[in-house]
């Protein structure tokens, strides 16, 4: 069976650049430079063929297009690769160096929804250097137990919207941002006693991580179980988001990149995997056949309450064009006086109102599904960019309705003895769209079961037939599914993570 | 044993008035009076033996207490029950009839904490006339159906702080309320079809259910899922809630009332029992030994990152004296400069930030568990009155960050066959507070175990011995629990509703 799966499905997959070519270019630990230094190498644009590296910027002003680095894509490939009328499945080659933790990665273009594929894709392992040992010089050791640095492993999906500007720079950048935020942390995240509640200023002469905090007469709170190792962890993740937001703003401000993007994001840090999600991707581990959920999707229905608060509290936001208030459906001049079903910020139920002229605005938040939009403009409601986003034929920006904060969840990777079948599956919607967590899991179970535990292509098979089951078949039979469903249109992006990896795989 | 815990716990225990007294005054559907017409009678204050039913505000201003009617406490039966130094369990008398479905209730006196019990109960069997047979005229019937009505039950804890005023005003009125929001659904309630999107307004002449709203030529989003039969009654309990408070807010407004009160009320409608919370009561369900959790508590904790959201958007709520940002500890001037941890409104995690002048303000929620607080001023953070709550030697109002609105949780007891041991149990946070979910299910069964299923005293019993094991045994004791605990010295308050009685008790 396992013959037939991967013959049927041989020439709908193409495994990245010529067999052995490019295995010296996989992820390495980055460097240690700062964000704003010349960034990683990324497969060149389409129009670049003479090999010349175009930086980031000039990319995203020629509005063509890269695919992620570990794909080792020649200029060839990376023109199959953007081919939607064929939309091979692209998955790093099956020789050379694999990605960390024989990481499994997937990805196909949309079916002509827009020009790119719109998703980009990073898996890295990042050096922190600490801001100690830094302080001390290159090699130099200042703290007593000699601890210099950390790595991170690292993985990022990113769905672009509105161009691919911004799904580009995040998969660059989000990481360095990352490494920027725990760089303080890491002789504190080594040192097995809580975190200090208060630390020296830089300018200050002491370097101790316990400086008296006096409490003197004024009431105090001490906080017994909350600042834990595990969230400052999730802090610097989530200001790693609000600053590569930031970063974006400014560059967007120059009209340097345009669009927004999903952002989910797996950080692997001493023993615990830590999910962070800002939009509608989703992660989900499968383990021993069970699910457990490791994301939530933040969209117009999922933030109703949130966004509907915020129009109510600043009526300006709304510009006089839009009303906080819920209808089922959009209120007629006529029906002015009668009464119509309506939901507030406050209400998870649904009431009648006397309808008012105020009320035939456009509703903040409409429709259902994939079909729900904030202003009647855009469907995600969490995610980075998008600072140049404005409600269609008007001024009235977007950007203060969307959050660029992640969700982040924590999977301690210790408390469970994981075998080889165990799995993280990162997914952009073009998965989650036409494939529920059940039907996830049992193309787990079905192609994992089908490989030798110790076969290394297993997480790359698992995530091509992930993501050509989410595709469907072929164009001429609509994309349909099996199932009789219709596949994705969608880009469609896949990671593999492999639970049992973290020891072995480092 | 079950005659042993009887016998000891007897001297500690009262069932109410004298046996068969006031059998004619316990809950009866309440009357179609609205809300402003005199108010439900309560068992008379501890002044008033001469029989003279004194209103409610008089009550207020007099700042003497109530207990429920359904205690049918005598004078003497009341001055007894506000003895905090016997502490004897109050239930309503095992004679004559009993509360609706058979429902045990209990509640003990704090240990001085405040001179009066706060807590109050509210338990009764509500008519809901339609607004069409009102229009029709008593009596007359005007749709095909011949629907004119709707019965609920109900059933009400409330915990009052800062006075027992708004906790004394829910419970006389906010069953009412809820029945005005009912009443223009009774119709559509009745009516298997989904409800309509828009109605007449009441100067139309039509009366159908079904009017045209034409959809014309703008865009539409027809919701297909979400407006259901249950999401209207919802929305019509959440509604209830926002009028009672500002009922409660007029009254405030002349200083008839002070104080505010959490809200834990449970309404059974058409098959379902809808559990709504507002504050730091807690509901869960037993069923053959499972816990089913049936509200969360609204504290500053769980309630930080909105209340950090509303300060951060509103500056001006929070007056110069208060900061948006959590810290672990009040920061000193000294630390200007240094880096302290922190959390900001969109943050799970905590990080480190540099100590500015602005930050030495107060925090806005500052503490954990039962010693958190808003405003350094209250503990719950949803609730109904509160309206002249202002923050210690000030004049800022810390209303406006609390929220008035429950969170409503819906159970579908069709879905499920229940036997006499399935229990939803509501609960004030004297309960809770030394009572874990678990030893509350150990109770239930333990106690209805050593009963007859058809024993009508078994659930008064439960609702007796989960107040006694939250109490402690006695005062020489330090209010002790067996466990080494220590009991709580809070009011206490509970209700028992059976689930299996549904059917057999309306």
């Amino acid at each position: 069976m396992l013959h037939r799966v991967r013959s049927a499905v041989a020439h709908l997959v193409s495994s990245g650049g010529p067999p052995g070519s490019g295995s010296n270019e996989l992820p390495t630990p980055a460097s240690p430079d700062p964000i704003a230094h010349p960034e990683a190498p990324r497969s060149p644009p389409a129009g670049a063929e003479s090999g010349t590296r175009a930086s980031g910027d000039a990319v995203e002003n020629r509005g063509s297009f890269s695919r992620p680095t570990f794909l080792q894509l020649s200029p060839r490939g990376l023109r199959r690769a953007e081919d939607h009328a064929g939309r091979v499945v692209q998955s790093p080659p099956d020789t050379g160096r694999r990605l960390p933790w024989r990481t499994g990665y997937a990805e196909v273009i949309n079916a002509g929804k827009s020009r790119h594929n719109e998703d980009q894709a990073c898996c890295e392992v990042v050096y922190v250097e600490g801001r100690q040992a830094r302080m001390g010089g290159p090699g130099k050791s200042i703290n007593d137990q000699g601890n210099q640095g950390l790595y991170f492993h690292y993985w990022g999906l990113f769905d672009g919207h509105a161009g691919g500007g911004a799904a580009e720079m995040a998969s660059r950048l989000l990481h360095r941002h990352i490494r920027e935020q725990l760089r303080g942390l890491v002789e504190i995240l080594q040192d097995p006693s809580p975190p200090p509640i208060c630390l020296p200023s830089s300018t200050e002469a002491s370097v101790s991580l316990e400086p008296s905090c006096p409490g003197g007469s004024q009431p105090c709170w001490p906080l017994q179980n909350e600042v834990t190792h595990e969230s400052l962890v999730v802090g610097a993740i989530e200001n790693a988001f609000r600053f590569m937001d930031e970063h974006m703003a400014r560059k967007q401000r120059n009209q340097y990149a345009v669009g927004g993007c999903c952002a989910l994001v797996t950080v692997y840090l001493l023993g615990k995997m830590y999910v962070a999600n800002a939009g509608d991707s989703r992660a989900i581990i499968v383990r021993n056949g069970d699910i457990i959920p490791m994301s939530r999707e933040f969209t117009p229905e999922t933030e109703r309450q949130r966004l509907q608060l915020l129009g109510f509290l600043k009526p300006e936001l709304l510009g006089n064009e839009f009303t906080h208030l819920e209808f089922p459906r959009r209120v007629q001049p006529k029906e002015l006086g009668r009464r119509m079903l309506y939901r507030d910020q406050s209400m998870t139920g649904w009431a009648y109102k006397k309808i008012e002229l105020q009320d035939l605005r456009f509703p903040l938040v409409c429709g259902e599904g994939k079909k729900a939009r904030v202003m009647a403009t855009i469907g995600v409601t969490r995610g980075l960019g998008d600072h140049n986003l404005k409600v269609s034929s008007s001024t009235l920006p977007v950007k203060p309705f969307l959050s660029c904060f992640p969700e982040v969840q924590v999977y301690d990777l210790t408390q469970y003895e994981h075998c080889p079948d165990d799995v993280l599956i990162l997914g952009t919607d073009g998965l989650w769209d036409v494939s529920s967590d059940k039907d996830v899991a049992a193309t787990v179970d079905k192609v994992l079961s089908s490989y030798e535990p110790n076969d290394p292509s297993r997480y790359t098979s698992l995530a091509q037939a992930l993501v050509l089951g989410a595709r469907g078949i072929s164009r001429e039979q609509g994309w349909r599914l099996p199932n009789n469903k219709m596949g994705s249109g969608d880009d469609i992006s896949v990671f593999v993570i492999p639970l049992g990896g973290a020891d072995s795989y480092t």
